[in-house]
């Protein structure tokens, strides 16, 4: 398949779709869509979770209420299957917490003229020592 | 081609041997094996190059001539046509600069019983506003 030369757009309107989900605690549930029942992939802070069900379980877990999300920056290129690799490298501050930088990585692969999220990994941009 | 099952082995060894190289001024320059002469894609701080001669130009014109590394965390998956996702969470330092976290992520391809660097992004973790 050849690459997709929409690369940048479908990565910015991806991020910009999955996040009005996944920040609103009543839509959340609905990012069900995006991942593939066995062959998606999520690595959530370290831990490893395969299938939209476990990914889902993880997901609708997290316990906060209130997001404030700022996007700093998407890269995106495209992929030889007609995928898109995603990154985004951003700020979250969940009720009162003090913000964080995050990055998170998505795969999207193609699929009957859409995608779904084969990869998917988190990081809260952490660090052990000063 | 089925899943490599040796990922995280795969992703720490590649992140060690390539760091190993970049760090060394004197043999930066081996990058250039790591990549495809045309089928690699580079997002530098934003800026897209592709193919190992571009990358490796602009690799090999970073001005710096000593690096502090620490790697925080290394998130690797793998990928259905054989390959290896790999997210890097690290701070550098940069001859007597202020020390900055970085992501970086590589795909790594199967060719051949090895692998080449199919795609890397890098991102220093600096955000417009506080």
């Amino acid at each position: 398949m050849a690459l997709n030369l929409q690369y940048e757009a479908i990565g910015k309107g991806f991020v910009q779709q999955y996040y009005a989900l996944f920040d609103d605690p009543t839509q959340r549930p609905n990012l069900a869509n995006m991942y593939n029942i066995e062959s998606s992939f999520m690595t959530f802070e370290g831990v490893q979770l395969q299938g939209s069900v476990k990914i889902m379980e993880k997901l609708t877990s997290l316990s906060f209420q209130k997001i404030n999300r700022i996007i700093t920056a998407v890269d995106s290129q495209p992929m030889f299957d007609g995928g898109v690799l995603i990154n985004v490298l951003g700020r979250l501050q969940t009720d009162e917490d003090m913000p964080h930088a995050y990055i998170q990585t998505f795969v999207l692969k193609p699929i009957e003229g859409s995608f779904f999220v084969q990869h998917d990994i988190f990081r809260l941009v952490l660090h052990d020592t000063i």
